[in-house]
């Protein structure tokens, strides 16, 4: 009985290795972490994916504050002739924003986009606030929606709305900026490696590939599990190109008036999709141990039998004391239903407390990721569980590494190249021209990802994989969502 | 210079006696809770604005979630085929939406409001994700942004665009959902009470002033020191409206199918401007310690001399560890501008550390809503501060308290009536029509206020303080934001 409601359930996923993105799709959707919206292209984030949301919020929030962030919030709304003052910005944006036309029954004078970004609104707000070196720097961010239209939408990775943070920070000098803007990326880095055990390469984007209007952008990329590029998060160098747009000056100590330099850098919702990619397998989510929302669930086994229900509210009550988030399913559903509806959830541990175990002083922990079976004697519980969920994120860590590094190859050749997007990263030499980056896109479907941080750097004499002219950089390739 | 300084500062504002509307816009402004933008009708919250709402947001949402209701996510956009299916709720809200009509190059099939509030996108999910009275109650909330296209403006107290949390739930029966509406306003006068010191009036709102769609709408009015209403927040049972609407059906235990009945709750960013005018002064703010952004403000005296400097810091640490949001100032401004300046950024409590005072092992604390000083031994500073925090707390809310009774009249006659709104509130035996309401609104600027929950029954024989016909209830009458 609890051997076949096993098969059933386990049936309604698609096969992770014949249809990924079906299985996406199943995952999401069984788990219930999102809904589709009568509402174009706009998702529904249900409480089981929001509070992965705010796990991640509460953990990015605190790293923000660390270093000086403050938070904010600028309008929702932004009107056009406000939007076109950065010249490749609107390029950029406009063709995917969302206009409003209509207040009430009256037509607008002007329209006004549902902020796809806030660069325009922040930096016409900075401009009335700095005015001399001694307002500087400003480090401001803001937790959003904001919206993107768009026409073929995946939730959390593509979607018509999304939420995400954006910091806005404005500097006295472009060294400054930089220096924003690489802490910026690195706390993003840490936090996909430390909280959602993905590993990312971090580098910059191509002139292509970077954001509209910056001076440099810089990325952060993760491989799915079907070899496809991800993008988890993006930290910009504006220059001094948005300052000069919106006139932010101040007084110098010497006395000259000076534009600043600004940066701005965003992660979303999508991370979330990321997450269930790198480490989703056949039986449904895996969560990351410092995101899951439920961490362990404790199961009693032969509930019927005395005691049993109460030790493990008990053990419950303990954990959730102990500050895991912990939860107790004593539903009259079959252990089987159980043990697969919390593996589909993709909960990190489960126990399960039966009058042996009772009897013995112990309880039998699973982990969701190995599926491997600890004994654990009662008393070490809490010490032995944080060890054992920080044991698991390592491994979902390094499991993931080693995916990525499996599938990532070294291109010679373009003929190198084209097999290798096939399956996942290729790294190989570029001749820096936008011409050949869209041609190699167009004939295999891969864009650029980053000039990586370490490792861009070429030999001497070296060529374009594509068009053989002398190479500027070493840069990854790869489909992407 | 000093003095000089102090007064130069406080006549930047505006009497609170004089000119109550320009005293609240200069506080806002000159404190940087808030800017205009250049967006209309919106308004830029500043991190020292929004680091209040952040402090109301976790107070908030521990509570909420106490109670089972978890967070989630819905989409910006609605519809207007979604919003027109409750008859009283489209003719409410479509009057003053914001209209999406292209998306991108595209004019749009069909116009989305951006969403008002959110009980008809919400409802359409409910009528998918319940079946049976085992998926009940449903007990969700989002925190996230509204807009209400608004003529005329005030920052926090109506503007376009505004912050807040919609709860929305689905209960089996009738008197379930009547409790949790009750819950819910307990829960709001709860934070109201015990976080901002601001005493509410918990009523019912006539059927004019109800939520457009509810069976019932529950209000908590809180006075203004201009003697006028705010009304804080609302929760509304909803009755089966919205479920018939939206088809929101269940198949309960006997296997009938029935509709749900649900309720809606909120509170907005408008609390921060009731926060403001309840208990601001001709100083400037002053901050409920419970969400100041700044509890303590430690200011070094004479910061030349050796030690103080070190003195100061090291108190600052010290109750950074103990858990309270403290800050020192070791600007180069004169100690009168700094007394200025955190007065009125309405810090709690200011500690003056001098070379005498780590001479003789004390610091001299200030309390900002009544300056009284007092000189508190080093050895015991974490313990009193709490203890003085928490005295500030009921001393604050005690005086809005008086303030509301001293304002609030019972009119037996129009005269007195049309007199006491001048002042305050006014409490009046009513008929019950709405015709009578209207015309005392058109006669008088003050509108119904609540049928209070306490105090709401009538005297045989009572009559209608406007019209003389026989009199339904108690109700309190004001002018209001």
């Amino acid at each position: 009985m609890a051997k076949n409601k096993n098969e059933e359930f386990v049936t309604q996923i698609a096969s992770r290795t014949e249809n990924f993105p079906q299985w996406y799709t199943d995952v999401i959707r069984k788990t219930e972490m999102v809904d589709y919206s009568g509402v174009p292209g706009c998702m529904v984030i249900r409480p089981y994916g929001y509070r992965v949301w705010e796990l991640m919020q509460q953990q990015l929030d605190a790293r923000f504050k660390e270093t000086g962030h403050e938070n904010a919030y600028f309008p929702l709304f932004i009107p056009e002739s406000l939007l076109k003052k950065e010249a490749e910005h609107v390029e950029g944006f406009a063709p995917e924003a969302a206009w409003v036309t209509m207040g009430g029954e009256e037509v607008l004078q002007e329209r006004l986009a549902v902020r796809p970004t806030s660069e325009t609104i922040i930096c016409s707000m900075y401009s009335k606030w700095v005015e001399s070196y001694k307002d500087l720097p400003l480090l401001m961010n803001q937790w959003c929606n904001v919206v993107r239209w768009e026409k073929s939408t995946r939730p959390f990775l593509r979607t018509s709305e999304f939420l995400w943070q954006e910091g806005h920070t404005a500097h006295e000098t472009a060294e400054e900026a930089q220096k924003e803007t690489m802490q910026q990326l690195n706390t993003y880095r840490d936090f996909m490696e430390n909280v959602l055990a993905i590993p990312v390469i971090c580098g910059r984007k191509s002139e292509k590939e970077k954001f509209a209007g910056a001076y440099a952008t810089f990325t952060l990329e993760a491989m799915m599990q079907d070899g496809k590029a991800l993008q988890m998060g993006t930290s910009h160098n504006l220059g001094d190109h948005f300052a000069k747009a919106y006139d932010i000056q101040y007084q110098s100590k010497e006395g000259k008036l000076e534009y600043c330099y600004t940066t701005s850098w965003g992660v979303s919702t999508r991370m979330i999709g990321g997450m269930i990619m790198v480490h989703g397998d056949d039986r449904g989510l895996v969560m990351p141990p410092r995101v899951a929302p439920i961490q362990v669930i404790v199961l009693p086994i032969a509930a019927h039998k005395p005691g049993v229900l109460e030790k493990a509210a008990e053990l419950r009550d303990q954990l959730k004391l102990a500050g895991f988030r912990a939860q107790m399913d004593d539903s009259d559903h079959s252990p089987g239903w159980k043990f697969n509806q919390w593996e589909m959830k993709g909960v990190p541990v489960r126990l399960e407390v039966g009058p042996r175990d009772i009897e013995n002083n112990q309880v039998v922990a699973v982990r969701r990721d190995t599926l491997e079976k600890l004994v654990i004697p009662m008393d070490s519980l809490a010490e032995r569980l944080t060890a054992l969920l920080d044991e698991i994120h390592v491994s979902m860590f390094n499991k993931a590494l080693a995916i990525r590094e499996s599938k990532t190859v070294d291109a010679e050749t373009y003929e190198e190249l084209k097999q290798g997007v096939q399956n996942g990263f290729v790294r190989a030499n570029w001749c820096g021209c936008t011409d050949c980056e869209l041609e190699i896109k167009a004939e295999t479907g891969a864009t650029t990802r980053c000039m990586p941080l370490e490792g861009s750097e070429i030999e001497e004499g070296a060529v374009c994989v594509h068009c053989g002219k002398p190479a500027k950089t070493r840069i990854y390739f790869a489909k992407a969502y």
